[in-house]
């Protein structure tokens, strides 16, 4: 390859990534990618875990280097993987997350809606596909799935990919939460491919199951965090504020790239159906915005006219973040009222007003989890089963379930009423 | 203490950091502190670093904690430390950077000239200190060295200082250098008071020298590499640029925050004639800036109509950064001289217009170590000495030389000219 | 304290452990701790995995200091403990497996028969308190659950007692086996006391799980790996060998301290039975064991004359180890029979004889877990619960199950017969 | 290879290291290699650091793996490097200690005398290529400097080899001396080869310094700490006495393999004169002598009749060793003189037994770096330098002093008088 892209660069999770080709250097220097740089993996979590300021371009970088490392690995099982596949995984796997936007959750929820990150990565992939002339056709099969190889698939998007390999790892090393590391290392030496599928030798079962916890661990300390759920649901009413005074025309303090979404610009219509000169201009724009453009308003907002949105903006910059009530069952509508009722007159706000500050929602980690439910292991009579007809604690609940929590959020003053 | 003010903070680097008392609690949720939650240490490191995203609040907590940890080894060799002292040293620690605006130094050299953070942290925790009631007498003592036990101000502002002690292992530890790691248990455990003054007991000898190695290799693989150099010039022409626009009242977007400084609103005084109010103003105002404010602005501008000021920003929001040439000794002018006019002509730019892309300068490390330059090592038999007289390798030419470099930055497209 | 009995001893696996009494001191010098410096933690695991050469010296003091840990971090929530207590809690941990041989397991069932390592340590501990003066008078209460204050006891020998802490994160460094690592910090800090019973705070119930699982991983990866359960199915054998060689009163080279106890010259009585001046002898004797006496005369008996001796620890010496295979049930006799007959065959071994090279035996993890079963949950609401009740995974099975195996031993050469 | 050597090892250090020929594989199943199993790398270090319990096999597994990382990075860079090159240098530097003895400083001053570790070293390698008919033609040459490309010989023995690099990495995990950590995977890849010789590039100075720097921290941390010399001296005079003992043909119990050169069986010839039989013979007996043979005769030797001998070993086996000073020059001989007298007085010896408990000695860091003092960086403009004409802070003195030190050793009781 080219000498001048050669090119290491230094991560702290796991020492020195080599960019092992031109492509892969050419689309690490693309804006689009950069961009990433400045997109938190786990939006607000800084403001439970300090630490939490890593970005999903390190977290991209980190599974396309993992990638490398499980295909190397089985290569040396006598699986054989071409340097082009090779190549073509680890695109995909570098671009899988392109899509996303800052905070992408409450984001999708409130101001983009009907664009989720999923369709946009896959947008993104195929206009670079155009640029680079085709040479990300096998990338974007993997991604899809329509690669005759399935197991390359699974290792971008599957309960044993590289995605979720990094992300534990990568944000257990900044948020300090040592329980989620996993054995990594032992882990992708476990990994074997039977009939194209990605199986994993029985001797790993234990590795497994601990990385299995991990995930879990992961979940309740730090996803699911009370704190980190607080500043989410802010995040959300913010937003879902700031879209509805831009629905009545209000004017705003607003960044332009954010703007354009916030005031609507984009073309409302299906995905499928935007023409190639709209899809140019959608993703031009999407890829203006990131964190910057969220807190930056936020900030601004604090000072509003509108004392909803300044509230609950000082309360985001300031770090003054709501109560949550956490339990398995739904609230009880006579505690949101009462609640609602003292707010109402505290604070002079109206019912709708009030509910911006007092409300109840669910969550789920449904959406960390949209994956292939099956992990198989290669038993040492060459057999292939599922973990859970293997592990003595695996069953489909620990490894898949969709945890749903009612959640009841309120300002921390009314605490003890 | 109060329970509700019981807390522990997950750090990556230390593990578990305990809030230890109400004021310390107090202190880290005033909006002041969580500022800094916004700014990063490393200003744009995260261009070649790109876990180098740990922010100046991290650092701050760290610094305090390890203020507890020295005091705490102290005592245990008998040295007599109040829980008073403790509480005021770790919060004069904790506060020491609290005047570090976003990208401090090119921010200081352009938009609030005369105003450096040394100033601004010391009016920060002057007003903080009658916001409650006088408690951070002490603590505005120790950190201006007028606390009468010298050893507690060499404990924030020395060559062994607890402030270096963190950022050396912190930056370490998100940059993934590895190299920058030091012996810090060791060396902590190794410090004595000798008639109230700090002093290292000599068979810590080697650490030290090792910590030492570690600062100087940090200055060179991060805090002076290349592509940092470049990136933090070109903020500071982009600044520079902006600043002039304003000062020509030319209209660009900006931040409010960042508006009032750019537009000059600020009372332009020094800052002891300030008023109480004006005071009160410019921390209000001071304190709303941090690093969004800078990156969104530097995003809209790279669509400005101002030639100069739009390609400046789009080579900082792409990363594409200036070469640099780093020397010893000064360029010769007519190297400098000869791409200018080349680009003058590419670009038709003006000679003026062209000295923002063109231009050499001089880097120096003085902005990080303007601290007191000794070392002293209590020897066995009692004596103190400096170091440099005890250790073989250790002159005053590696402890605190001020080392100046000249750079010589110019377009990437430049570089065989 | 004494100032020169102030230590600091460095521990790869903690940073520093002080030396905080001159107790601890005084025992730490002692011939009989200081003799577990040559005695492995793990045996013959380091023939698997080469850095497994930790002492139960290095376990003893880290399992100390945890205990220090723990009770510092109760205090902190307001559990009241005596400076006397932390003191006791601390010797009587250090001590907790003083009276393991070499080699315990093996040595047990075959030449010291009927002396526990657990009789052994109490006798050891019993004659330290008369050394002492009674200062061991609490540990010993503590150590055999005599303390009122339950949960000492609980620290020392539970489902989460600092034993187990440091063995599974100690094993786990030395081996390299990094799925053994626990969040020790993170679970220390969970600790507390309800009726002076340890409790675990039910936010520490994700990594109580993890904890649990590394456990039981470690088991399967280091404690049960066939290779090392194979080596020590070996030294078994060699040690019944010479002790049935001994009980002929045939000659062997034998290292004094091995000599006492191989050829049967220790009072065949009742712990309980012995006179002070027996006991006395019996451990000043065992005091002098080690895993020296056992590799070396194992080396020179590589030379036997008798036949099986020396076949059997030529391949000890040179780590040709058995074949093993591991199963759930018993295996068909037929097979055994099978091998034995080819190689009494080949070798001109009597049966007897070759029932030391081809024979089954079961393995169970009971030796590691003999300890209370109960882990306790304090719930926000203030009750209590078992773990069962709390957590989703756990069950009895998991915790603490009993698991026995059945292995089926024979050389390598009869691999394919 | 044979799938049946297909094998990874678990080392702490590295995490896996594969077997990656059947060489290897039968290398390290070898009774010579695991012997060195036996033997551990610091010798009585443990006495101080108790972790260090890590062997000469794991240093050699170690070495060989940092040897293949080092040739792959090279050939990274269009360094040409054959597979057979690579297996001949991993082959190299995994036998390149084999040689050594149980503590091995010791012993060769007292009882093998006239016989290096180097010597033996090649015996053994000579020997093995006999037995592997030729296959270790090539990595003799690289051992002993004949094959024509210089830097597989700077590899395993220079300043910058893997031997050094390897061990000063797991002498500071085992000790947990966290200062000797080197940034090991920056170093290797800022290797490179430049006309046959193993060269720097010059962005790796830093990482350099911090290397050498490192290393001499080790020295004075680890290697030279007084307690350890002072165990290494009592070892000396243990063995000393002994010897003396055998001279005078007193009766002492011995373990069979140090009996043989205890008592002077073997052939006191120059090596180069050895018949093809007394090699072998010297090789097969020295091969049997391990750690085990020491430590189990000093203990046996603690209830000796020679009052000398069994003082010095209950010393040893006690941990009650000499206090030690250590100065620049050579002690004056009134004080020793005045401590003999004393201790003559207090247990009756006579003036030749006393020496053996007061003495003084030389110890230097020879024995460490007999290396080539060279290290060449390659500088930016293509040109070769000395280290010591590139960095400012290293000289001849630092990367390669022989630092010669005084030591007088004495009984503690002695240290006021």
């Amino acid at each position: 390859m080219d000498k001048r892209k050669r090119k290491i660069i230094n991560d702290p999770v796991y020492g020195f990534i080599p960019v092992t080709s031109s492509l892969l250097f050419d689309l690490l220097e693309h804006p689009w990618v950069q961009r990433l740089r400045r997109i938190r993996q786990l939006g607000l979590t800084y403001l439970v875990y300090p630490g939490a300021n890593h970005t999903r371009f390190q977290h991209s970088l980190g599974a396309s280097y993992l990638m490398g490392q499980a295909l190397q690995s089985l290569q040396g099982k006598d699986v054989p993987v071409s340097a082009e596949e090779t190549l073509s995984a680890s695109v995909a796997i570098l671009l899988h997350d392109i899509g996303h936007g800052p905070f992408s959750h409450a984001l999708e929820e409130t101001i983009i809606k009907g664009l989720s990150h999923e369709q946009l990565s896959l947008l993104f992939m195929e206009q670079l596909n155009q640029e680079f002339g085709g040479q990300l056709d096998d990338a974007l099969k993997i991604f899809q799935g329509r690669y005759p190889r399935k197991f390359f698939n699974q290792l971008i998007s599957g309960q044993l990919d590289m995605d979720r390999m990094d992300y534990l790892q990568r944000d257990s090393y900044f948020t300090g939460v040592s329980e989620g590391i996993i054995g990594l290392e032992r882990i992708i030496k476990m990994l074997y491919v039977q009939e194209e599928e990605l199986v994993v030798e029985e001797k790993g079962i234990y590795s497994l199951e601990k990385f299995v916890l991990a995930r879990r661990l992961m979940y309740w300390q730090v996803y699911f965090h009370k704190t980190v759920v607080s500043a989410e649901q802010l995040l959300l009413k913010i937003l879902a504020r700031a879209r509805q005074l831009a629905e009545n025309r209000e004017k705003l303090f607003v960044t332009p790239a954010l703007h354009y979404f916030l005031y609507d610009r984009y073309p409302k219509k299906k995905v499928e159906t935007l023409t190639a000169r709209e899809r140019k201009e959608l993703l031009d724009r999407f890829s203006l915005l990131d964190d910057n453009d969220i807190i930056t308003s936020a900030k601004v907002w604090s000072e509003s006219s509108d004392p909803v949105l300044s509230n609950l903006c000082r309360r985001l910059v300031n770090r003054k973040l709501f109560h949550v009530e956490i339990q398995d069952h739904p609230f009880e509508e006579e505690k949101e009222c009462r609640i609602r009722r003292k707010m109402m007159k505290d604070y002079g706000f109206s019912e709708a007003e009030t509910a911006f500050f007092v409300f109840t929602n669910t969550i789920s980690n449904f959406a960390y989890s949209p994956k292939d439910h099956q992990i198989k292991i290669l038993r040492k009579d060459g057999s292939v089963q599922d973990i859970t007809a293997v592990s003595e604690i695996m069953d489909q609940n620990i490894i898949s379930r969709i945890v749903e929590k009612h959640i009841l959020c309120y300002p921390k003053e009314y605490t003890n009423n």
